[in-house]
């Protein structure tokens, strides 16, 4: 078996997302641990284009961009496979996955970024957000995938456990029980399976982490 | 074989990238064109997201999304495929499709959309984003995807078709042939295509629609 490095940070979620689908297909993998303030020059090889973690080697070619590493993977190792089998069915999955790239991560990175007035907005428009997941997209199933996890799951997994870390820093309630019963459901589905449940970022150290960036952010910008 | 109907609306470039690849398939289809001002009631059932076109409906479903869209007609119809063989050929081309969507479209619109300072900007962006394209992804290739048109081909085309028509309008010289001599002796060999030429929006009257858009755009904001 050729060779699989994953160039990654600790606690980003788009490694998150890599390292969830590395482990469920069970394939054996070096990790290298990049420093984002000091880029190796491996990183910068891999990906001229974005210059981010996270990148996959495989056999010495890299592969980059989270969402597409995890295609890629799910193509050349298809065991517990992640995109359904029928083309109507994988084309609701990518337009889930694209969803949650192009609506997902630009409302977590506003929330995450701002302060007062402009971050309550970004926790407005995330609710709406999760609303159009929660009604048009899971509605009553176990996993996006429906009984067993699917693309979908990984994609918007890595979003909803950090906007939970988010909103508990900025105290802002985002996950009320009767207002989102489904996705409520779904998340305790997700971090329950052993795999993932294993490989989720510490808690404690993950909230002490962003607080300190969002602290050193503050003080920088005031 | 299953009814496949096409939402779209003239001369719309996500519209274009569906067209160009039922052409290139030589799938039969109903086309029906979408009044943007008053959307019909199929349009905002089947899309109810985005509420946008292009909608491909096959056999009563609906799939959403330009190269989404693009992807399921060449997973159902594989002929002429779109879509490398080998896993990592498909990652790249994977990777370059979210490019064109990430980088290109929002550039597209911005320079579409603004004006004098701002526009100018937009059009030095849009040169930044294009030179990434030419040096990284195009090189001395007769198409995207080497001797034979891919999907990137497709994501680029309608994106680059339509710089040229808003940089004419804009007198701004956009491809410069010293410049970017790739990707002018590219487009020329993808609009050369005799399906792809067949299916260009054509020239004077998309000219003067944009002109007419952008006038209205000016004089409703001033």
């Amino acid at each position: 078996m050729e060779e699989v490095k994953l160039y990654g940070k600790w606690p980003s979620p788009f490694y998150y997302r890599v390292l969830w689908t590395l482990k469920l297909k069970g394939i054996p993998f070096e990790y290298i641990e990049e420093d984002i303030k000091n880029k190796s020059p491996q990183l910068l090889q891999y990906n001229p284009v974005y210059k981010k973690i996270p990148v996959l080697v495989h056999g010495g070619k890299p592969i980059c961009e989270s969402m597409n590493i995890v295609q890629y993977i799910d193509e050349v190792w298809p065991q517990n496979s992640l995109l359904p089998a029928d083309p109507y069915e994988r084309s609701v999955a990518r337009f889930w996955v694209t969803f949650a790239e192009d609506k997902g991560i630009p409302i977590m990175i506003k929330a995450f970024n701002t302060r007062g007035e402009e971050q309550e907005k970004a926790f407005e428009e995330s609710l709406e957000m999760l609303r159009i997941v929660e009604e048009q997209c899971l509605g009553e199933k176990k996993f996006f995938g429906g009984d067993n996890l699917n693309i979908v799951d990984i994609a918007f997994g890595a979003i909803v456990h950090y906007f939970g870390l988010i909103a508990e820093i900025s105290r802002f309630k985002l996950f009320e029980v009767e207002k989102f019963s489904h996705l409520h459901a779904w998340i305790k589905n997700f971090e329950e399976i052993p795999t993932i449940k294993e490989n989720l970022p510490d808690h404690d150290k993950t909230v002490t982490f962003f607080k300190a960036r969002r602290e050193a952010q503050i003080s920088g910008s005031s």
